[in-house]
């Protein structure tokens, strides 16, 4: 299920064929695009970069051998290209023209069949070069190298002018604190010891191999589109990864007390390496208390406190509740911040981080303030899932399973493999939160704003009437948890879909069915508190949704058609809840 | 100065000519578009509009006459152009069909030469009609009549099917609840007694004579373009005017206690009369103090409690901090609602309603936390600036004489006209709100978010690095007003101006005589408070403007042109304000 660099020595992992059961064999095919970041699986380039010395260009031979590549220098190239040595490039025509030269020898060299590329030490440090090297679709690999390794590689050498009549170690150090901060960008990172070419070489063809890069998911809004990075190892990466699309490498950091204590260190590692100044990390307390407004205010004199400016990012690492106080901050404070959505759980790798819906909660009601404030970027590191409690990341597994029911193939990849993502399966997780986000990002990007008055994002509310009801009534105390609360109403949502006519009678079965198998409470009855239908007309009365007075509902023809509906009788949805166990 | 309806037989009033004194003579034209909304001030035909037997045709005739424009009857021109009655194509073709031919024939009228138009009872309850007779350019005025007036004219006349075989007091109830609210988007209302047509023509040839159409200014936002309406008399239309840009016929409005105490009843009236629901009316204490966090809860808690949901809009009634507060407000309550701004002050009327900024203040400074949320519609009524202490309306023209100073001609309209408007003349007052707002919503326009790095809306400061400095010195008690630090802060800019040889030495003598002459504070001395050099200098640098360090200023090179500069030597600005008077 992991994607993986597609060369030619490896052979592409296919995904998981799921068993088509059912209805799967007819359900429509998705609408959603093939992944576009690797195109066909084909090898790709790889290209080296790094300090002097640290040996682009003798891994480089050796590597384009062991992968039947063929090996080109950047440097050499551009010396024959412009018929002088680079010195003289330099000297005569100075550096931008130089680097703009560079750029386009090395767009050059990747626009061809797939090579291996060592690169001038400086090449990597222009912004422009490491977008054409990110746009060619190549594999960006960073050889790392202390400075007592690199020094006696460097010293004294007549063909490294810049070394000339200076201190050696100080200008590799001047160097390394401006470069490696670009250098850290790279997909790969390959820490090289003082030891033989032959052996980094097997160190770098194994980081290659076992290296899957993040599947890339655009959501294509016209004013801001941004993509959804899907992943293992992301929040190491983080600096690389986020700073093509921020202002600035600075950042303030909001998280909870308990994500903090596990990844925080990680992440800011991750930021330093890429070198981001971390004006402010902030936490707040664990739990739905933290989303409301009093702690907002905290939250906001904290971040303006430290200092932020119009182009500090504010970066929300954690679940839902941090995702949608860090996400409204950054739309409010200075009137919108850049803001980077690095969610932990489940729950927000599948939903709450895309999408750009940012909110607190008032005494009136959940998510009753807040903005529209889409992330620059969203970094779903699935690693991170393995430290989720399993109750979470079953709770988090019923928004998958409301994706899959949306879109159809999705729903028969749940029924034949869902069980082992809620059990921890790294790939089945990275399968899930990939497919997830692009339904997600599909319907985000038709309706940003939730404006399509039929279908569009309110059809993401599918098993969220009753869900939101269920969850209400148990009053937010951590008794039930909302995706808990989404895998009863999903079972619902399927029952009074069936009592109108819309699908197949045996779909509330098959819905319950795989909710249960998984681990979720799949009916009223399986939680240990009672309901009334009063009680629960009166919660859903008070959706959102409801418009004029009417309760509107998503239904489902089948997996892969939904629609919503405001004319169902109430007497009708009063009887649903009674046979499923709520009194009255 | 005031516009008028550009009858034939009224003669257009000329905006008033300054005189051009000095550098006037060379300035360059303004950049700013004329108006749009009376092209070349030409006739325009009237539309009467209103219910059965309020005598549209009787009336029409006679006004026709006056004016020496020809009468239409839409009712005739449709079953002429159909051949047959209009009971006939109702009851053939149903009431759509008609309207719509209705809609095409009142168009076609309207497209030609000036004409009187009377029109069915129905066709401006039609809101396509309504459009269509707005856009056409025509005037819209509504006969309104009581059921006593109107009943015995229409009771059992047969060529009113409408009231065949009912109870006509019981038809004209129903039909005026239904219309009235429609009719009420009428440009003109003249209430029609029983009297005869003569004299009820005479009283309609007065108000059209007498009535000024508000200026109409457009913000042309690529995403969300609206209009700046300035006249008076416009509270009282609130409703017909709001209503064409709002999703609902349903509002929340946000004033303080003091504006609320003169201006609420006019606002409710006029929206009520075009069938407003007022779902709350919420007061806020006066002073800067209510754009703080607390407020904003409070206020936050007491909309969602009132039952706003996504249609129903927030309109802000008051100065500065109203619309401040109240437009951060419309942003965050549901993820953003329709708002629109009732501005009273002329610091708002000029300034702080158009373009969009909204916020509140932090414990860390000003205007920290906000949305950049545009109206839907500005109402800049001119006439309640009548009620505004004269030391707010002398602060409010500071940000005018700013507007000049960036215009160009405005700038020397200040110098020849300014005065009438700071003692409250109402066509100067007029003159100025609209000349301020043509040159905001222009500067808005082109740079909605303060994203361009020079010029744009930054330019809208000028004056604001030292008067944000100054203010935040005497600790906005109300000791000093906004506009009274801006005022000194003009001053200042153009003495750097002059300083750095950017603009003609005798500049800065000419903008503080000005600012002397219409009683505002020009020179620091002229405050009853000494500041030193050191603080001034403290509260600049932390100024929002400020980037990378370095303190940025608004600079003239004559009226009409500004530009921003980053690289003033802090010495220089330190030697101003001591030769200004500040000590150390």
């Amino acid at each position: 299920m992991s994607r993986n660099l597609g060369f030619a020595i490896i052979p592409p992992a296919a995904p998981p064929a799921p068993e088509p059961t059912g209805p799967a064999m007819t359900a429509p095919a998705p609408a959603m695009p093939p992944p576009l970041d690797i195109p066909g699986g084909r090898p790709r380039s790889v290209v080296l970069v790094g300090m002097p010395g640290s040996g682009k260009s003798s891994i480089g031979r050796r590597l384009a051998q062991r992968l039947g590549l063929p090996f080109c220098d950047a440097d050499a190239e551009i010396e024959a290209a412009a018929g002088q040595p680079i010195t003289e490039i330099f000297a005569r025509y100075g550096e931008p023209h130089f680097r703009e030269g560079e750029r386009r020898v090395i767009a050059r060299l990747l626009s061809g069949p797939p090579v291996v590329l060592a690169t001038g030490g400086g090449a990597y440090a222009d912004a422009e070069t490491r977008r054409a090297i990110r746009d060619s679709g190549a594999v960006a690999l960073w050889l790392r190298c202390t400075v007592p390794v690199l020094l006696p590689r460097v010293a004294g050498r007549s063909t490294r002018p810049m070394f000339l009549d200076q201190d050696p170690e100080a200008v590799l150090n001047r160097l390394m604190a401006a470069r490696h901060p670009f250098y850290a960008e790279a997909d790969i990172v390959v820490n090289c010891l003082d030891e033989s070419p032959e052996t980094t070489t097997d160190r770098v063809q194994a980081a290659l191999e076992g290296h899957a890069m993040p599947d890339r998911l655009p959501v294509a809004l016209s004013a801001s589109p941004y993509e959804v990075l899907v992943g293992e190892g992301l929040l190491a990466r983080a600096g690389g990864l986020i700073a093509p699309v921020l202002p600035a490498r600075r950042v303030a950091i909001v998280s909870d007390a308990s994500v903090a204590a596990l990844h925080l260190p990680a992440l800011r590692a991750g930021l330093e390496r890429a070198g981001f100044e971390i004006r402010a990390s902030l936490s707040v307390p664990p739990g739905e208390a933290s989303k409301s407004f009093s702690p907002f205010g905290t939250l906001m004199e904290a971040l303006l406190a430290a200092g932020i400016d119009r182009s500090t990012a504010i970066v929300a690492l954690g679940g839902g509740v941090v995702g949608d106080l860090a996400g409204f901050a950054a739309a409010a404070a200075l009137r919108g911040l850049p803001f980077v959505q690095v969610p932990t759980t489940l729950l927000a790798q599948v939903d709450s981080s895309v999408g750009g819906k940012t909110g607190i909660n008032l005494k009136a009601g959940k998510n009753l303030a807040g903005a529209f404030h889409q992330p620059r970027i969203v970094l779903a590191d699935t690693g991170v899932l393995a430290t989720l409690p399993a109750r979470e990341l079953r709770a988090g597994y019923a928004e998958v399973a409301k994706h899959g029911l949306l879109q159809g193939p999705l729903w028969d990849w749940c029924e034949a493999e869902g069980a082992k993502a809620v059990a921890g399966d790294a790939a089945a997780l990275r399968h899930a939160v990939l497919e997830s986000c692009r339904l997600k990002a599909a319907v985000v990007a038709a309706d940003e704003r939730e404006e399509s008055p039929e279908g569009g994002r309110a059809l993401l509310n599918l098993g969220h009437t009753f869900g939101h009801a269920i969850e209400a009534e148990c009053g937010y105390d951590g008794s039930l948890l909302h995706g808990e609360g989404v895998a009863i109403g999903l079972g619902l949502a399927a029952r009074l879909s069936a009592r109108l006519g819309l699908c197949d009678a045996a779909l509330p079965g098959r819905v319950e069915a795989h909710i249960a198998a998984v681990g979720l409470p799949a009916r009223l009855a399986d939680l240990p508190r009672g309901f009334t239908v009063e009680a629960l007309m009166g919660r859903m009365r008070k959706d959102k949704k409801v418009r004029d007075g009417a309760l509107r509902f998503v239904l489902l023809r089948a997996p892969g058609e939904a629609l919503t509906r405001g004319d169902v009788p109430p007497a009708l949805v009063e009887d649903l809840l009674r046979e499923a166990g709520a009194t009255g």
